[in-house]
Order: C-alpha cells, then structure tokens, then sequence
C-alpha cells in the first residue's frame, strides 16, 4: 500500500531523526512540522540550496560529506545569528540510482552531523530528479533581544574572524586534484568536507554582548564583508598582514598559490566574522574553545572597503568571493 | 560593489516582500530571520520542492503560475493542519537566461499569492541552475492544541472533501493539449496554475474542534487517503457514487475520460481531506463560503482501504495517484 516515496521518508527518518522533542509536538510523517516556541525566545529561521554541480561533484563529493554539509551550512547561519539550533527540514531530490547505497552513505552523515549540532530533523520533502539536490531549513532559538545582526556595526569597531581563512578552498584544490597525502591538504580537505558551524563562539558572543554585528564566511571575506558594511552603512579597512592565512610554509606570492588571495577569496570556510567595540576588546581571548579570535581591521565611517597592503599601500577591496551570477575566477 | 546574487535578492525583496511585520524581528538581507512566537500559539513549518520538469514544464507553465504555485503548495499544508500562514522562505535556482522578464513575471506570481495568503517573505536562498529550481518553507501559526493532525481518524468517523476532485488533472490535460476555449477547460486550467489553498475551511474545522484528522490532496486521493489511514491506524470505505466528480456532462466511463478515475487519481487539487465524528455531522453545513464539503465514506476498524462501487461490489482502492519514485501512469 506504500509508495516508493513514503518508503523513501521512512527510511530517512529511521537514519535521520531522532524521537519528537520537548518541543516538537509534529514531526516526520504530517503535513507539516509543530514546533511549541520557547518562552522569552525568538526564533531563527534560515534555508540554504546544496546542488549537485554548483556546490559539490557528484564523482569528488563523498555522499557522507553531501549529508554532513548540507546541514553544516544551514546550521552555520544560525550561528552567525549567535543562536542554538534545534530542528531542520530536508528536502532531498535524487534520481533512483541514489535511492540505495548512495542514500544510505549520506544518511549516515547527515545523521553524524544532526547529533553533533543538537539539531533534529522534524520534516521535509522528497522527489525524484536528474540532478542531487538539496534544501535546509535550519530552525534555531535565541534568547530575546541577543541575536546578532549584521547591521549593527559602528565605525570604530574592530573587525575579527574565528579560524584561519582560505583553508576550505585550499582542501577544495587538494580534493580536485586528488592531493591528499600531506597532512595541511588533510586538515583544509577535511575542513572543506565536514565543515564545522563555530556555535559556541556565535553563542558566546551573542550572551555576552561582545559582538555588534556579525556574519558567516560562506562566500569568501572580500564578497563577505561588504554585506555586513551595506547592511551597518559603514567602510572598512583590513590590515592585509593580520590575515590569518592557511599555514604553509611557502614563498609567498609564489605563481601557484597567493596565500593573501585565498584568504580573501576562498569560499566555504564557514567561519565567523564580527565586529567588537574597541573598549570590549579587553575581554576577548585569542582564542574561545581552541578556536583563534583575529582582529584583521576596523570599520570605518567612510563607505569604502580598503585593504592596507604591508608596504603601506592601500587598494580597495573588490568582491572577489564564490558569486554563482559571475563567471567563475 | 554589489554582487549579481546580492542584486538579484533585492529584486526579490523589492517584488514580493512587505514592511517587516510585527512578529519579523529581522527579515531578508541577514544571515537567517528572526522571528518573535505569539504566546499561546504553535508554530507550523512546512517545505516544498518545485522543479522544472518533475511539477512544472518551462514552455507550458506562465512563470506568473509558477510564483503563484510554488507558494500556495506549502500554504497548502499549513490549512491542511488548521493553521494560518505568516511567512515564507523563497530558495530560488535558475538559469542566467531567466534574471529578467522571466524573473519578474514570476514574482508578480508570487507577490499575488503573498497578498493573497497574508503570508510575507522573510528571507531565503538564490542560487543559478540550468534548470528552474523552487523550494518554498512556509511558517504559520495556530492557537495551542487546535492542530490537527493525520492521526485522529476513529473508526465510525465520517470521511469528507472539500471543492471537486480532479479538477486539477483535468485543466493540466486541457493545458497540455493547448484546449482552453470550453468554459470547463478554463475553470479548471485556472484550478491547476493558481490553486487556492483551503485555509479558511482549514482553520474553521481546527478553532471549532470538529475534524478529528486532516491532510491535503495533493497527490491524489488514491495515494493520499492511505497516508491518513497509516497515520491514525484504521481503513477506509469510499462510495464512489458520491466523489465529487469534474462536472462535465458526457458519458460516464468514456474510453478518453474515466471522471472516477480523475477523482481518485488526479494531483494538484490542494483540495482538504478530513474526518469528522457522526454526532459532529449535524454541525457541518454542506458548503463552507461557497466551497462545497462532501461525505464521501466512512473509517473502518479493519486496515483495508475499499471503494464501493454503484453496483454495490467492492474493490481495493490501489494507490495511483502521483509519486515521483514510480513510473508515471
């Protein structure tokens, strides 16, 4: 009596959803998800495309990572919201020579990847197609009045990110390449597979008030930050030199790799960026959690995005970031 | 310094966004959006795939449907559970070819449906694709333990439609064949581009407590009555004397249209399937602001799902209504 797609549901939610929460009064197998909201918290919602094609290789992309970072990405606004996750929704489309192992490998991810970030599937949708594509609706919670936007920057407010920039998009170029025997290409591949939402910096920031504006680096920091400067109606000039660029011992600039530009450019690091008042500076560590706090500027009043180069030279910062609506660099 | 992807969001803002309302803290241009639950209130969430090819065909389909549609599928369920629509998340796919008059007929589509549901855009994903990609999430509201779920029908319990069933089908045929002179043809090709969610009948039957499960009919009766069934663990009798058939007038039974049929198997009605007690009937009107509400069976103890036939024989009902995992009929 069951369908192909109601036996496909049932079996993503045997390897996906945990049993109904606290706050989940509807999940798996209703028309749709009921969620009880939490008394003096707001609500985070956020969806985010993962396709076959534009953001992973059907041939280079391990199903796992599909399931782990299709997650991963939603959740990762979330924490760039300074909020906890609690449930998702996946809409899967695959064509039927996925419904088997292939299914069941990213299953197991995405599994790994709902257990680790406390967030549990509650619903979604399912189809057949010719390409893998995913959907995400993150669902988080926050309590009221800590959310951090991306508008609230002042000019004179220092810029920071968590982790090291460019690390994704040098594991990406490992992963192309099939170079994967050195131990940088496998902490950048693995960064780049399994990326992990800074949630506890995010929320720290946000409980703690440190943060007056913050965002994710999906996209890349040049592409990146002019969204949170648009949205806070200020400039901002990064100090080139306080980058934090992947670690490799290499002449700089060298023809292969610029170091500076992947830092600037690369996509899918996942960290976060935000900006601090400079009198709370004193109460922000080098590192939360094993994770390294940089200051890499300050905003400025003046609506210009600059990079201080460290000859002295300054140049404006151009968008140079993952655009899909741009031929891709 | 604006992106291709950064501008075409605004569009999309600026064509089917409103103000920020008075429950959105925080709406398109952030990380995720924010919003501020109303006490003693559920929240409804709920996604949907709509993909060029598998729910839509790019040469047959006005892309003003295509907004409209893709909405009113996930409204759709949020009145198959009693709830109202607050707002939505739009996760847009397309080609480069369709950034400009395609894009904006769609979102005069969408913008109609937005209007017409009370339901605001809050946010989303946009992404380019060769081929046309929508994913819809819809968040709604309804008053604490008023939902209703697929897992109340009680044996005894009489089995109601609302509106005709294979109206849809039948205008998607009519579409197809480019036949859409007959005013029937354009009633129902109208049912199939621009479906009208039932969310005023839908949130009568939950705040009045009067149906005991509830689901729409989105794939057809024939796959969708056993989902119900499933969920609150009993079988169903359908009279097929009383399906409210298309209301064409030919022969019953004609080798080019069985309108039986089309009412067990026909997609796309977003018509509501619910079940009410028998001492409950008498508070049921038999139509509902112009939207006639039909019995057409009953629930039984025994898990089989059986339709009587005029005749007075009796068949299993098989399901063979849409399913995207099975090849089509």
């Amino acid at each position: 009596m069951k369908t192909g797609e109601d036996k496909l549901i049932q079996r993503i939610a045997k390897a996906a959803a945990f049993k109904s929460g606290r706050r989940l009064a509807l999940g798996i197998g209703d028309d749709a998800a009921l969620f009880i909201p939490r008394a003096g918290f707001q609500t985070i919602l956020t969806c985010d495309w993962f396709l076959e094609g534009s953001h992973f290789l059907r041939d280079k992309h391990p199903p796992e990572s599909i399931g782990w970072k299709c997650l991963a990405r939603a959740v990762s606004d979330i924490a760039a919201m300074g909020g906890a996750p609690t449930y998702f929704l996946l809409s899967v489309a695959i064509p039927d020579t996925h419904t088997g192992p292939w299914l069941h490998r990213f299953l197991t991810g995405l599994g790994r990847a709902a257990r680790r970030f406390h967030c549990r599937l509650a619903g979604g949708d399912t189809t057949r197609s010719d390409k893998i594509l995913m959907n995400v609706t993150a669902v988080g919670e926050i309590r009221d009045g800590r959310a951090v936007p991306r508008s609230g920057a002042k000019p004179g407010d220092l810029i920071y990110v968590t982790g090291r920039l460019g690390e994704a998009e040098f594991g990406l170029r490992s992963l192309l390449q099939s170079r994967t025997a050195g131990s940088l290409d496998r902490i950048c591949v693995k960064k780049h597979l399994y990326p992990e939402p800074r949630l506890a910096v995010g929320q720290w920031l946000a409980e703690k008030r440190l943060a007056t504006s913050m965002m994710d680096l999906s996209d890349g920091l040049s592409s990146d930050l002019p969204r949170l400067c648009a949205a806070s109606r200020v400039g901002a000039r990064i100090i080139v030199s306080k980058l934090p660029e992947v670690k490799l011992r290499l002449e700089k600039n060298s023809k292969d790799l610029d170091l500076t530009e992947l830092a600037l450019n690369g996509g899918d690091d996942y960290e976060l960026l935000f900006t601090i008042r400079p009198s709370e500076v004193r109460r922000l560590p080098t590192k939360f959690q094993g994770i390294p706090l940089n200051c890499i500027g300050e905003i400025t009043r003046r609506k210009r995005l600059l990079l201080l180069q460290p000859g002295g030279r300054e140049e404006t910062l151009s968008a140079r970031g993952w655009d899909p609506f741009r031929k891709r660099r």
